[in-house]
Protein backbone atom coordinates (compact mmCIF):
# COMPACT_ATOMS: atom_id res chain seq x y z
CA UNK A 1 0.00 0.00 0.00
CA UNK A 2 1.69 2.88 -0.72
CA UNK A 3 -0.13 6.71 0.89
CA UNK A 4 -0.78 9.93 -1.46
CA UNK A 5 -1.63 13.15 0.23
CA UNK A 6 -3.89 15.36 -2.42
CA UNK A 7 -6.18 12.84 -4.25
CA UNK A 8 -6.12 13.90 -8.15
CA UNK A 9 -9.35 15.36 -9.79
CA UNK A 10 -8.88 13.22 -12.98
CA UNK A 11 -10.63 9.84 -12.80
CA UNK A 12 -7.89 8.24 -15.36
CA UNK A 13 -5.09 9.55 -13.02
CA UNK A 14 -6.80 7.82 -10.00
CA UNK A 15 -6.92 4.54 -11.83
CA UNK A 16 -4.01 5.13 -12.51
CA UNK A 17 -3.09 5.19 -9.24
CA UNK A 18 -5.07 2.31 -7.96
CA UNK A 19 -4.01 0.32 -10.31
CA UNK A 20 0.07 0.23 -9.32
CA UNK A 21 -1.45 -0.44 -5.99
CA UNK A 22 -2.96 2.13 -3.83
CA UNK A 23 -5.39 1.41 -1.20
CA UNK A 24 -7.81 4.40 0.06
CA UNK A 25 -11.49 5.20 0.36
CA UNK A 26 -12.44 6.96 -2.48
CA UNK A 27 -14.64 9.51 -0.89
CA UNK A 28 -13.96 13.38 -2.26
CA UNK A 29 -11.93 11.80 -5.01
CA UNK A 30 -12.20 12.86 -8.62
CA UNK A 31 -14.37 15.14 -7.78
CA UNK A 32 -18.09 15.70 -10.05
CA UNK A 33 -17.59 12.07 -11.78
CA UNK A 34 -19.62 9.40 -10.37
CA UNK A 35 -18.14 6.63 -8.48
CA UNK A 36 -19.75 2.65 -8.42
CA UNK A 37 -20.01 -0.40 -6.09
CA UNK A 38 -19.31 -3.97 -7.69
CA UNK A 39 -20.96 -6.81 -7.00
CA UNK A 40 -18.82 -9.59 -9.21
CA UNK A 41 -20.60 -12.88 -9.38
CA UNK A 42 -20.59 -16.06 -11.67
CA UNK A 43 -23.05 -16.16 -14.26
CA UNK A 44 -25.50 -18.32 -12.69
CA UNK A 45 -26.15 -15.98 -10.29
CA UNK A 46 -26.38 -12.60 -12.43
CA UNK A 47 -30.18 -12.93 -13.37
CA UNK A 48 -30.78 -13.03 -9.60
CA UNK A 49 -28.50 -10.30 -8.57
CA UNK A 50 -29.88 -7.83 -11.37
CA UNK A 51 -33.10 -9.39 -10.67
CA UNK A 52 -32.19 -7.89 -6.60
CA UNK A 53 -31.25 -5.17 -7.87
CA UNK A 54 -34.32 -4.27 -10.08
CA UNK A 55 -36.54 -5.08 -6.95
CA UNK A 56 -34.49 -2.89 -4.90
CA UNK A 57 -33.57 -0.14 -6.81
CA UNK A 58 -32.56 2.49 -4.20
CA UNK A 59 -29.93 0.37 -2.55
CA UNK A 60 -29.23 -1.26 -5.62
CA UNK A 61 -29.20 1.46 -8.92
CA UNK A 62 -27.30 -0.25 -11.68
CA UNK A 63 -24.99 1.83 -13.80
CA UNK A 64 -23.76 -0.81 -16.05
CA UNK A 65 -23.59 -4.62 -16.35
CA UNK A 66 -20.56 -6.63 -17.77
CA UNK A 67 -20.65 -9.24 -20.13
CA UNK A 68 -19.76 -12.34 -18.42
CA UNK A 69 -15.65 -12.62 -18.77
CA UNK A 70 -15.01 -9.01 -19.86
CA UNK A 71 -13.43 -6.92 -17.57
CA UNK A 72 -14.49 -3.54 -19.30
CA UNK A 73 -17.46 -1.33 -18.87
CA UNK A 74 -18.73 1.53 -20.92
CA UNK A 75 -19.04 3.97 -17.67
CA UNK A 76 -14.93 3.83 -18.54
CA UNK A 77 -13.97 2.49 -21.81
CA UNK A 78 -10.28 2.23 -20.86
CA UNK A 79 -10.18 1.05 -17.31
CA UNK A 80 -9.62 -3.01 -16.23
CA UNK A 81 -12.31 -3.70 -13.66
CA UNK A 82 -10.12 -6.77 -12.48
CA UNK A 83 -7.35 -3.97 -11.21
CA UNK A 84 -8.49 -0.20 -11.31
CA UNK A 85 -10.74 -0.69 -7.37
CA UNK A 86 -8.38 0.03 -4.86
CA UNK A 87 -9.56 -2.68 -2.66
CA UNK A 88 -12.04 -5.60 -3.26
CA UNK A 89 -12.63 -8.30 -1.40
CA UNK A 90 -13.36 -12.20 -2.30
CA UNK A 91 -15.88 -13.98 -0.98
CA UNK A 92 -16.35 -17.76 -0.36
CA UNK A 93 -19.51 -19.47 0.81
CA UNK A 94 -20.69 -15.70 2.27
CA UNK A 95 -17.56 -15.39 4.09
CA UNK A 96 -15.05 -12.90 3.35
CA UNK A 97 -12.04 -15.24 2.58
CA UNK A 98 -9.23 -12.39 1.22
CA UNK A 99 -8.94 -8.63 0.57
CA UNK A 100 -6.91 -7.86 -2.14
CA UNK A 101 -5.81 -4.84 -4.38
CA UNK A 102 -5.92 -6.91 -7.67
CA UNK A 103 -8.48 -9.60 -8.80
CA UNK A 104 -6.55 -10.72 -11.80
CA UNK A 105 -5.59 -14.56 -10.45
CA UNK A 106 -9.43 -14.85 -9.15
CA UNK A 107 -10.88 -13.61 -12.55
CA UNK A 108 -13.32 -16.18 -14.40
CA UNK A 109 -14.42 -16.16 -17.71
CA UNK A 110 -17.91 -16.65 -16.66
CA UNK A 111 -18.13 -13.55 -13.71
CA UNK A 112 -20.40 -10.90 -14.46
CA UNK A 113 -19.51 -7.33 -13.01
CA UNK A 114 -22.08 -5.18 -11.99
CA UNK A 115 -21.95 -1.32 -11.19
CA UNK A 116 -23.57 -0.06 -8.99
CA UNK A 117 -24.19 4.07 -8.06
CA UNK A 118 -22.73 5.67 -4.70
CA UNK A 119 -23.59 7.90 -2.85
CA UNK A 120 -20.91 9.86 -3.14
CA UNK A 121 -22.33 11.32 -6.28
CA UNK A 122 -24.48 13.54 -4.50
CA UNK A 123 -21.85 14.85 -2.19
CA UNK A 124 -20.53 17.27 -4.33
CA UNK A 125 -23.40 19.24 -4.38
CA UNK A 126 -24.34 18.87 -0.91
CA UNK A 127 -21.24 20.80 -0.42
CA UNK A 128 -21.29 23.01 -3.14
CA UNK A 129 -24.51 23.96 -1.16
CA UNK A 130 -22.43 24.98 1.73
CA UNK A 131 -23.62 21.46 3.83
CA UNK A 132 -21.01 20.09 5.28
CA UNK A 133 -20.20 16.22 4.76
CA UNK A 134 -18.51 15.14 8.04
CA UNK A 135 -16.71 11.73 6.67
CA UNK A 136 -15.23 14.27 4.12
CA UNK A 137 -14.23 16.72 6.80
CA UNK A 138 -12.84 14.03 8.85
CA UNK A 139 -10.76 12.52 5.80
CA UNK A 140 -12.16 9.18 7.41
CA UNK A 141 -14.52 6.47 5.42
CA UNK A 142 -18.04 7.17 5.08
CA UNK A 143 -20.14 5.00 8.45
CA UNK A 144 -22.64 2.14 7.28
CA UNK A 145 -25.15 0.11 8.88
CA UNK A 146 -26.92 -2.90 8.52
CA UNK A 147 -30.79 -2.44 9.57
CA UNK A 148 -33.58 -4.54 10.58
CA UNK A 149 -35.40 -3.66 6.86
CA UNK A 150 -35.22 -6.97 4.34
CA UNK A 151 -34.44 -5.84 0.87
CA UNK A 152 -37.15 -7.44 -1.34
CA UNK A 153 -35.57 -11.16 -2.49
CA UNK A 154 -34.99 -11.96 -5.99
CA UNK A 155 -34.36 -16.64 -5.98
CA UNK A 156 -31.76 -17.20 -3.44
CA UNK A 157 -30.77 -13.64 -2.98
CA UNK A 158 -31.71 -11.53 -0.32
CA UNK A 159 -30.61 -9.78 2.91
CA UNK A 160 -30.67 -6.60 4.67
CA UNK A 161 -31.02 -2.79 3.61
CA UNK A 162 -27.23 -0.80 4.03
CA UNK A 163 -27.67 2.60 4.97
CA UNK A 164 -24.91 5.39 4.93
CA UNK A 165 -25.26 8.09 7.33
CA UNK A 166 -24.26 11.61 7.47
CA UNK A 167 -25.40 14.05 10.24
CA UNK A 168 -26.77 17.43 8.52
CA UNK A 169 -27.59 20.75 10.67
CA UNK A 170 -31.68 20.59 11.38
CA UNK A 171 -32.24 23.27 9.18
CA UNK A 172 -30.27 22.17 6.39
CA UNK A 173 -31.91 18.80 6.24
CA UNK A 174 -34.41 19.69 3.91
CA UNK A 175 -32.01 20.99 1.69
CA UNK A 176 -30.17 17.41 1.83
CA UNK A 177 -33.18 15.61 0.96
CA UNK A 178 -33.97 18.10 -1.96
CA UNK A 179 -30.39 17.94 -3.35
CA UNK A 180 -29.91 14.46 -3.18
CA UNK A 181 -33.21 13.16 -4.73
CA UNK A 182 -32.30 14.95 -7.87
CA UNK A 183 -29.85 11.70 -8.03
CA UNK A 184 -32.52 8.97 -8.23
CA UNK A 185 -30.20 6.69 -9.89
CA UNK A 186 -27.56 7.05 -7.02
CA UNK A 187 -29.63 6.19 -4.14
CA UNK A 188 -31.55 9.50 -4.66
CA UNK A 189 -33.15 11.05 -1.56
CA UNK A 190 -32.93 9.71 1.86
CA UNK A 191 -34.62 6.68 3.36
CA UNK A 192 -34.87 7.50 6.77
CA UNK A 193 -34.29 11.03 8.46
CA UNK A 194 -33.40 10.69 12.51
CA UNK A 195 -33.97 8.48 15.18
CA UNK A 196 -31.85 5.26 14.47
CA UNK A 197 -33.48 2.89 16.38
CA UNK A 198 -36.38 3.19 13.49
CA UNK A 199 -33.83 1.02 11.21
CA UNK A 200 -33.05 -1.28 13.89
CA UNK A 201 -29.50 0.43 14.71
CA UNK A 202 -28.84 0.17 18.63
CA UNK A 203 -25.39 2.51 18.03
CA UNK A 204 -24.36 5.12 15.46
CA UNK A 205 -20.76 5.08 17.48
CA UNK A 206 -19.89 1.17 15.91
CA UNK A 207 -21.07 1.03 12.25
CA UNK A 208 -21.09 -2.25 10.25
CA UNK A 209 -18.87 -0.67 7.90
CA UNK A 210 -16.85 2.04 7.37
CA UNK A 211 -15.49 5.15 10.60
CA UNK A 212 -17.96 6.50 12.75
CA UNK A 213 -18.42 10.42 12.60
CA UNK A 214 -18.67 12.51 14.95
CA UNK A 215 -22.48 13.82 15.49
CA UNK A 216 -22.90 17.58 17.13
CA UNK A 217 -25.61 19.25 18.65
CA UNK A 218 -28.25 20.52 16.44
CA UNK A 219 -27.44 18.06 13.65
CA UNK A 220 -29.31 14.45 12.70
CA UNK A 221 -28.48 11.60 11.65
CA UNK A 222 -29.64 11.57 7.78
CA UNK A 223 -29.83 7.85 6.67
CA UNK A 224 -29.69 6.99 2.84
CA UNK A 225 -30.01 3.43 1.04
CA UNK A 226 -26.22 2.35 0.42
CA UNK A 227 -24.65 0.35 -2.50
CA UNK A 228 -22.66 -2.18 0.16
CA UNK A 229 -26.36 -3.42 0.11
CA UNK A 230 -25.26 -6.40 -2.32
CA UNK A 231 -22.00 -7.44 0.00
CA UNK A 232 -24.72 -7.29 2.96
CA UNK A 233 -26.58 -9.81 0.41
CA UNK A 234 -24.02 -11.67 -0.32
CA UNK A 235 -23.07 -12.45 3.35
CA UNK A 236 -26.79 -13.36 3.83
CA UNK A 237 -27.08 -15.62 0.88
CA UNK A 238 -23.66 -17.49 0.57
CA UNK A 239 -23.29 -18.02 -3.03
CA UNK A 240 -20.27 -20.23 -3.77
CA UNK A 241 -17.89 -17.43 -4.69
CA UNK A 242 -17.87 -13.60 -5.05
CA UNK A 243 -16.02 -10.21 -5.36
CA UNK A 244 -17.54 -7.34 -4.06
CA UNK A 245 -15.25 -3.57 -3.74
CA UNK A 246 -14.11 -3.10 -0.08
CA UNK A 247 -16.90 -0.46 1.50
CA UNK A 248 -16.11 2.97 0.81
CA UNK A 249 -13.00 1.90 -2.09
CA UNK A 250 -14.96 2.96 -4.98
CA UNK A 251 -14.79 2.02 -8.85
CA UNK A 252 -13.87 6.22 -10.14
CA UNK A 253 -15.94 6.34 -13.67
CA UNK A 254 -14.90 8.96 -16.50
CA UNK A 255 -19.24 10.01 -16.21
CA UNK A 256 -19.70 12.96 -14.84
CA UNK A 257 -22.10 13.14 -11.96
CA UNK A 258 -24.50 15.54 -13.89
CA UNK A 259 -25.39 12.85 -16.01
CA UNK A 260 -27.48 11.26 -13.21
CA UNK A 261 -29.20 14.55 -11.79
CA UNK A 262 -32.63 14.64 -12.87
CA UNK B 1 -65.31 -6.93 -28.07
CA UNK B 2 -67.45 -4.78 -25.88
CA UNK B 3 -67.31 -1.01 -25.83
CA UNK B 4 -68.03 1.56 -23.09
CA UNK B 5 -68.32 4.92 -23.47
CA UNK B 6 -66.45 6.38 -20.20
CA UNK B 7 -63.24 4.91 -18.32
CA UNK B 8 -63.64 4.13 -14.92
CA UNK B 9 -61.46 6.07 -12.37
CA UNK B 10 -60.61 2.89 -10.23
CA UNK B 11 -57.35 0.63 -11.36
CA UNK B 12 -59.57 -2.33 -9.92
CA UNK B 13 -62.82 -2.12 -12.00
CA UNK B 14 -60.81 -1.18 -14.93
CA UNK B 15 -58.73 -4.98 -14.78
CA UNK B 16 -62.23 -6.34 -14.14
CA UNK B 17 -63.57 -5.10 -17.25
CA UNK B 18 -60.50 -5.77 -19.16
CA UNK B 19 -60.72 -9.01 -17.51
CA UNK B 20 -64.40 -9.45 -18.71
CA UNK B 21 -63.44 -9.09 -22.84
CA UNK B 22 -63.43 -5.35 -22.93
CA UNK B 23 -60.90 -4.25 -25.48
CA UNK B 24 -59.63 -0.98 -25.58
CA UNK B 25 -56.68 1.80 -25.84
CA UNK B 26 -56.59 2.85 -22.50
CA UNK B 27 -54.73 6.50 -22.23
CA UNK B 28 -57.08 8.52 -20.05
CA UNK B 29 -58.31 5.86 -18.20
CA UNK B 30 -57.80 5.60 -14.31
CA UNK B 31 -56.12 8.87 -14.69
CA UNK B 32 -53.49 9.63 -11.96
CA UNK B 33 -52.60 5.50 -11.54
CA UNK B 34 -50.00 4.03 -13.23
CA UNK B 35 -49.68 2.02 -16.39
CA UNK B 36 -47.51 -0.80 -17.85
CA UNK B 37 -46.23 -2.18 -20.99
CA UNK B 38 -45.26 -5.90 -20.64
CA UNK B 39 -43.25 -8.37 -22.31
CA UNK B 40 -43.29 -11.95 -20.94
CA UNK B 41 -41.05 -14.80 -21.79
CA UNK B 42 -39.49 -18.44 -21.15
CA UNK B 43 -37.30 -18.12 -18.24
CA UNK B 44 -34.27 -18.80 -20.42
CA UNK B 45 -34.30 -15.11 -21.80
CA UNK B 46 -35.30 -13.73 -18.64
CA UNK B 47 -31.72 -12.07 -18.16
CA UNK B 48 -31.07 -11.00 -21.65
CA UNK B 49 -34.21 -8.79 -21.52
CA UNK B 50 -33.46 -7.64 -18.01
CA UNK B 51 -30.23 -6.80 -19.01
CA UNK B 52 -31.54 -5.12 -22.25
CA UNK B 53 -34.36 -2.88 -20.04
CA UNK B 54 -31.32 -1.77 -17.83
CA UNK B 55 -28.76 -0.86 -20.58
CA UNK B 56 -32.00 0.94 -21.94
CA UNK B 57 -33.43 2.13 -18.91
CA UNK B 58 -35.41 5.27 -21.02
CA UNK B 59 -37.45 3.06 -23.20
CA UNK B 60 -37.35 0.37 -20.40
CA UNK B 61 -37.51 1.12 -17.42
CA UNK B 62 -39.03 -1.69 -15.56
CA UNK B 63 -41.51 -1.31 -12.95
CA UNK B 64 -41.49 -5.09 -11.49
CA UNK B 65 -40.73 -8.82 -12.64
CA UNK B 66 -42.48 -11.45 -11.75
CA UNK B 67 -41.02 -14.98 -10.71
CA UNK B 68 -41.36 -17.32 -13.25
CA UNK B 69 -44.84 -19.16 -13.58
CA UNK B 70 -46.19 -16.26 -11.88
CA UNK B 71 -49.25 -14.15 -12.84
CA UNK B 72 -48.98 -11.69 -9.98
CA UNK B 73 -47.49 -8.79 -9.68
CA UNK B 74 -46.81 -6.44 -6.39
CA UNK B 75 -47.91 -3.30 -8.44
CA UNK B 76 -51.34 -4.88 -8.45
CA UNK B 77 -51.95 -7.64 -5.73
CA UNK B 78 -55.43 -9.11 -6.54
CA UNK B 79 -54.94 -8.83 -10.62
CA UNK B 80 -53.99 -12.06 -13.05
CA UNK B 81 -51.60 -10.98 -15.19
CA UNK B 82 -52.68 -13.49 -17.77
CA UNK B 83 -56.49 -11.88 -18.27
CA UNK B 84 -56.26 -8.20 -17.39
CA UNK B 85 -54.82 -6.30 -20.16
CA UNK B 86 -57.30 -5.42 -22.66
CA UNK B 87 -55.28 -6.99 -25.43
CA UNK B 88 -52.48 -8.80 -26.02
CA UNK B 89 -49.97 -10.27 -29.07
CA UNK B 90 -48.62 -13.56 -29.34
CA UNK B 91 -44.74 -13.56 -31.18
CA UNK B 92 -43.66 -16.66 -32.79
CA UNK B 93 -40.04 -16.34 -33.68
CA UNK B 94 -40.55 -12.82 -33.69
CA UNK B 95 -43.33 -12.95 -36.27
CA UNK B 96 -46.99 -11.54 -34.31
CA UNK B 97 -48.59 -15.03 -34.44
CA UNK B 98 -52.07 -13.54 -32.67
CA UNK B 99 -53.87 -10.88 -31.05
CA UNK B 100 -55.88 -12.24 -27.46
CA UNK B 101 -57.55 -10.93 -24.80
CA UNK B 102 -56.99 -13.88 -22.56
CA UNK B 103 -53.92 -15.58 -22.32
CA UNK B 104 -54.27 -18.19 -20.06
CA UNK B 105 -54.28 -20.90 -22.61
CA UNK B 106 -50.51 -20.01 -23.97
CA UNK B 107 -49.11 -19.62 -20.04
CA UNK B 108 -45.90 -22.03 -18.78
CA UNK B 109 -44.56 -22.48 -15.82
CA UNK B 110 -41.08 -21.01 -16.72
CA UNK B 111 -42.96 -17.66 -17.99
CA UNK B 112 -41.49 -14.44 -16.48
CA UNK B 113 -43.73 -11.43 -17.16
CA UNK B 114 -41.66 -7.45 -17.22
CA UNK B 115 -43.54 -4.88 -16.28
CA UNK B 116 -42.16 -1.60 -17.71
CA UNK B 117 -43.25 1.97 -17.34
CA UNK B 118 -45.65 3.96 -19.72
CA UNK B 119 -45.44 7.39 -20.64
CA UNK B 120 -49.21 8.15 -20.01
CA UNK B 121 -48.15 8.55 -16.83
CA UNK B 122 -46.77 11.95 -17.54
CA UNK B 123 -50.11 12.77 -19.43
CA UNK B 124 -51.75 13.39 -16.19
CA UNK B 125 -49.78 16.16 -14.86
CA UNK B 126 -49.17 17.50 -18.21
CA UNK B 127 -53.18 17.77 -19.10
CA UNK B 128 -52.84 19.30 -15.24
CA UNK B 129 -50.57 21.68 -16.42
CA UNK B 130 -52.76 22.77 -19.52
CA UNK B 131 -51.16 21.09 -22.00
CA UNK B 132 -53.59 19.59 -24.02
CA UNK B 133 -52.52 15.96 -25.17
CA UNK B 134 -53.38 15.21 -28.34
CA UNK B 135 -54.58 12.18 -28.77
CA UNK B 136 -56.60 12.09 -25.13
CA UNK B 137 -58.29 14.99 -27.33
CA UNK B 138 -59.14 12.83 -30.30
CA UNK B 139 -59.85 9.83 -28.53
CA UNK B 140 -56.95 7.10 -30.28
CA UNK B 141 -54.01 5.51 -29.53
CA UNK B 142 -50.90 7.43 -29.15
CA UNK B 143 -49.24 7.69 -32.71
CA UNK B 144 -45.70 5.34 -31.80
CA UNK B 145 -42.43 5.19 -34.14
CA UNK B 146 -40.00 2.89 -34.97
CA UNK B 147 -36.44 5.02 -35.17
CA UNK B 148 -33.01 4.17 -36.84
CA UNK B 149 -31.44 4.17 -33.25
CA UNK B 150 -30.62 1.30 -32.08
CA UNK B 151 -30.83 0.43 -28.67
CA UNK B 152 -27.66 -1.28 -26.72
CA UNK B 153 -27.90 -4.74 -27.05
CA UNK B 154 -27.64 -7.85 -24.19
CA UNK B 155 -26.78 -10.98 -25.71
CA UNK B 156 -29.51 -12.22 -28.26
CA UNK B 157 -32.16 -9.58 -27.46
CA UNK B 158 -31.86 -5.79 -30.04
CA UNK B 159 -33.72 -3.82 -31.56
CA UNK B 160 -34.85 -0.18 -32.38
CA UNK B 161 -35.71 2.67 -30.15
CA UNK B 162 -39.24 2.95 -30.42
CA UNK B 163 -40.72 6.92 -29.54
CA UNK B 164 -44.12 8.21 -28.75
CA UNK B 165 -44.88 11.46 -30.03
CA UNK B 166 -47.08 14.04 -28.78
CA UNK B 167 -47.54 17.39 -30.56
CA UNK B 168 -46.91 20.54 -28.55
CA UNK B 169 -47.24 24.10 -28.58
CA UNK B 170 -43.77 25.58 -29.57
CA UNK B 171 -43.95 27.69 -26.10
CA UNK B 172 -44.96 25.01 -23.63
CA UNK B 173 -42.29 22.35 -25.07
CA UNK B 174 -39.74 23.32 -22.62
CA UNK B 175 -42.90 23.27 -19.49
CA UNK B 176 -43.32 19.47 -20.68
CA UNK B 177 -39.64 18.49 -20.66
CA UNK B 178 -39.64 20.05 -17.20
CA UNK B 179 -42.93 17.97 -16.00
CA UNK B 180 -42.23 15.04 -17.76
CA UNK B 181 -38.70 14.81 -16.57
CA UNK B 182 -39.45 14.42 -12.61
CA UNK B 183 -40.68 10.83 -13.83
CA UNK B 184 -37.61 9.25 -15.00
CA UNK B 185 -38.49 5.91 -13.74
CA UNK B 186 -41.06 6.31 -16.48
CA UNK B 187 -39.40 7.25 -19.82
CA UNK B 188 -38.91 10.84 -18.18
CA UNK B 189 -37.82 13.91 -20.12
CA UNK B 190 -38.50 13.59 -24.10
CA UNK B 191 -35.45 11.74 -26.31
CA UNK B 192 -35.59 14.07 -29.14
CA UNK B 193 -37.61 17.50 -29.78
CA UNK B 194 -38.44 18.74 -33.38
CA UNK B 195 -37.52 17.48 -36.84
CA UNK B 196 -38.74 13.78 -36.74
CA UNK B 197 -35.72 12.79 -40.00
CA UNK B 198 -32.99 12.84 -36.80
CA UNK B 199 -34.74 9.96 -35.52
CA UNK B 200 -34.95 8.03 -39.35
CA UNK B 201 -38.78 8.47 -39.68
CA UNK B 202 -40.19 9.84 -42.59
CA UNK B 203 -43.54 10.47 -42.46
CA UNK B 204 -45.55 11.25 -38.66
CA UNK B 205 -48.25 10.68 -40.58
CA UNK B 206 -47.55 6.92 -41.10
CA UNK B 207 -47.26 5.86 -37.41
CA UNK B 208 -45.83 1.60 -37.05
CA UNK B 209 -47.82 1.25 -33.85
CA UNK B 210 -50.71 3.43 -32.78
CA UNK B 211 -53.12 6.03 -34.58
CA UNK B 212 -51.93 9.62 -36.24
CA UNK B 213 -52.60 12.69 -35.49
CA UNK B 214 -53.22 15.98 -36.12
CA UNK B 215 -49.95 18.23 -35.86
CA UNK B 216 -51.59 21.98 -35.76
CA UNK B 217 -49.43 24.87 -36.98
CA UNK B 218 -46.73 26.33 -34.30
CA UNK B 219 -46.62 22.88 -32.66
CA UNK B 220 -43.55 20.79 -32.41
CA UNK B 221 -43.72 17.25 -32.38
CA UNK B 222 -42.19 16.07 -29.22
CA UNK B 223 -40.45 12.27 -29.04
CA UNK B 224 -40.59 9.92 -25.92
CA UNK B 225 -38.85 7.17 -25.30
CA UNK B 226 -41.81 4.12 -25.46
CA UNK B 227 -42.58 0.84 -23.45
CA UNK B 228 -43.00 -1.05 -27.40
CA UNK B 229 -39.37 -1.02 -27.47
CA UNK B 230 -39.19 -4.12 -26.20
CA UNK B 231 -42.04 -5.50 -28.64
CA UNK B 232 -39.91 -4.02 -31.46
CA UNK B 233 -36.89 -6.05 -29.75
CA UNK B 234 -38.88 -9.32 -29.97
CA UNK B 235 -39.82 -8.76 -34.06
CA UNK B 236 -35.73 -7.96 -34.16
CA UNK B 237 -34.36 -10.45 -32.15
CA UNK B 238 -36.60 -13.57 -32.97
CA UNK B 239 -37.46 -15.56 -29.88
CA UNK B 240 -39.16 -18.79 -30.18
CA UNK B 241 -41.99 -17.30 -28.28
CA UNK B 242 -42.87 -14.38 -26.51
CA UNK B 243 -46.11 -12.21 -25.53
CA UNK B 244 -46.34 -8.75 -25.04
CA UNK B 245 -49.07 -6.14 -24.63
CA UNK B 246 -51.11 -4.85 -28.03
CA UNK B 247 -49.63 -1.43 -28.11
CA UNK B 248 -51.67 1.07 -26.08
CA UNK B 249 -53.46 -1.45 -23.99
CA UNK B 250 -51.96 -1.15 -21.02
CA UNK B 251 -51.63 -2.84 -17.93
CA UNK B 252 -53.27 -0.51 -15.06
CA UNK B 253 -51.60 -0.93 -11.75
CA UNK B 254 -52.96 0.20 -8.10
CA UNK B 255 -49.73 2.66 -8.08
CA UNK B 256 -50.53 6.40 -7.93
CA UNK B 257 -48.40 7.73 -10.53
CA UNK B 258 -46.96 10.51 -7.76
CA UNK B 259 -45.23 7.13 -6.74
CA UNK B 260 -42.78 7.56 -9.76
CA UNK B 261 -42.38 11.37 -9.34
CA UNK B 262 -38.52 12.58 -8.44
Amino acid sequence: MTTRSTPPADPAEARRLFREGLVTPTAGWAPGFTQANTIIVPSEYAYEVLLFSQRNPRPCPVLDVSDAGSPRTVLAPDADLRTDFPAYRIWRDGELAEETADIRDHWRDDLVTFLIGCSFTFETPLLAAGIEVRHITAGTNVPMYRTSVECRPAGRIHGPLVVSMRPIPADRVAEAVRISGRFPSVHGAPVHIGDPAGLGITDLGTPDFGDPVEIRPGEVPVFWACGVTPQAAIMASRPPFAITHAPGHMFITDVPDARYAV
